[in-house]
């Protein structure tokens, strides 16, 4: 019988290697039936802020009750937990090293644990390079299957939950200040500032000394220019028109924006 | 119950974002049993021969009643149509702005929608730069599950329909004229020209001013040297044995090549 | 109704084209409810060892009773066989180049077949260019669909296989020598050496003249310094912490390494 059941995975593995197919592999060994799709295994090497801000803005559109599987994990083998989250709307499941940050920001937490019960790894002995493939696959699949969070580990207080230490946006009478917190592969820049905060005004946007003027749509510029623009996120973005912004200017991950409201239309 | 219905995806979003995963989520809210196949999703960017060309020699290898969604789509945000084709074969999904060109030139077609009720949409406000989440995705998710095409929107005339302006291959006295329509991962350069045009018969090809043999297989060639044989699509094609045909030659979409038949074998 | 039948891809055809895509939608048209999942399609072209790698350490992870099909197949057109193996655990499909070496040295021959029968192909006359859509992922689909082994052509002797001809470590007084088999997409080096040689030892690694301590973990290192350890195939690999140890040494595939076992902890 084929089941609902969807789980995700995202992590920094990329394609090239066999790892996110072995994790995949370890799935089906346990439940052949799981749905799994690729959120994105080509996040950049240990790049936490791009692994949460894909988590985070991928996370709305999946099913109810789909178990995220995220391995982006600098501190494999040290001390960091292993952690499984219970949502109201779904489960979270990876290293306690605040890859989840943007997602708890906007979800209720029912309930969370250190993977501590070994039953539901791989093997008894995890490696201390591989727990995607140890200890995460497997907790994600038994999740998946219906396992009850509380029987993969201890509990743990959520508030000792580790955060990423993310910026937030600010507004004054000059304009709003907030930062580039994604980049994609067509050198958008994706800032942290909503775009709600522009519409039905004039504005421009201030980055790497540059003016870039507020538009409605690509269609709005030339192509080759710099354009700032509400994205697909809901959040301003710095594009070129059939080019990459990242290429243009001298910014990066947590690099300052400023966006200068002109005048209401 | 698992489904027989397959809906396919071909974009140039890459794999580095989280936005192919998020039109897969899309689609497993509105069916959870539709099968999904990447046909690719690594387009170069805003590239519609390119696409056009892996749609086309992709479509035939499909179950029949597969839908295609194809979103290469620079004209997002502007007044390009977003449209959805009955074929006898299948239905394809995607901005109306010669994508399925290729396709079309070979397969009957039963109707065409403009996709305007938005029913059938993620919401009824469209972003101006995702319609892939927005609009195809969802629109090809409810077609697949049976939706009938002619709710999607108002019914268009198929003599409407926006094609690519692909030039055709002329054949002479003097040989066949043609042009690189096609660029592979190896920088295999693909003709328009039919395999069956050189098929027994002694050939050459011309391209950036160089003589190179036709060819049987790769093995008639030592490694390292440019050659041209019937591909695997059936046209001609211009490669090097273990190395990049791309390389070698100052080529690109749409330069021209040359064949001269000597002799009849 | 759904299937409880896995079959894996495994090749070096990228998935920037429309081949991988391809041989799904082949596989489909046989049979809809088949699992697939990719182990990777981003071998290094035509690169047998890395191929073999993969298929060997991914293999244990899925399913009894899985089909693994893989392409690499720089002999394609010539007279190279096209063969299928049943094991005790499972099914390969592909070339007869030696790519199935390292799982065929970890398990149990059931039978051999050369593929001959082109009633179990795509279509009668196979291109000359592209096996994986014409002859092995059909057959790898009859094959997980339940088609007999003996069914798909000549029963062929195992002791006739292929095999790749790769050097084993060797053990001595002065330590033990080995070589790189696999460059991961971090640039780790992993060496066929047993990370069971070094366990509760105190050792050291020598490769292209430099003496790279033998650790536990990345935690045992600066940012940026070399390492080796027992990585997650459990062989020992060199890394660096942060970085990549293929662009600090000058080594390629089979380039050698050599273990110094200090003391006994």
């Amino acid at each position: 019988m084929s089941s609902d059941r969807f789980l995700t995975l995202l992590t920094d593995f990329g394609l090239q290697d066999n790892y996110v197919g072995v994790m995949k592999g370890v799935i089906a060994c346990i439940n052949p039936h799981l749905n799994i799709i690729d959120i994105t295994q080509e996040i950049p090497p240990q790049n936490l802020d791009a692994a949460n801000f894909c988590l985070m803005t991928a996370y709305p559109y999946f099913p109810s009750g789909t178990v995220h599987v995220a391995v982006i994990d600098p501190g494999v083998g040290t001390q960091r937990r292993a952690i499984a989250i219970e949502l109201a709307t779904g489960f979270l499941v990876g290293p306690d090293n605040g890859i989840f940050t943007g997602v708890l920001d906007h979800e209720k937490i029912t309930a969370a644990v250190e993977l501590t019960n070994a039953e539901y790894w791989l093997k008894p002995e995890a490696s201390t390079t591989f727990h995607g493939r140890d200890i995460f696959a497997p907790v994600g699949a038994h999740l998946a299957t219906g396992a009850p969070l509380l029987k993969l580990g201890i509990e743990i207080d959520p508030a000792t939950l580790i955060h990423i230490d993310l910026p937030a946006f600010t507004e004054t009478d000059a304009g709003i200040t907030g930062y580039i917190q994604y980049i994609d592969r067509f050198g958008t820049l994706v800032t942290n500032i909503p775009g709600a905060s522009v519409r039905d005004r004039q504005w421009s946007l201030t980055a790497d000394g540059k003016d870039i003027p507020g538009c409605k749509t690509y269609g709005d510029t030339r192509l080759g220019s710099l354009l700032a623009l509400e994205g697909s996120h809901g959040l301003i973005e710095i594009a070129v028109n059939g080019g990459s912004a990242q290429a243009e200017l001298r910014t990066g991950y947590r690099s300052p924006v400023h966006v200068v409201i002109k005048q209401k239309i």
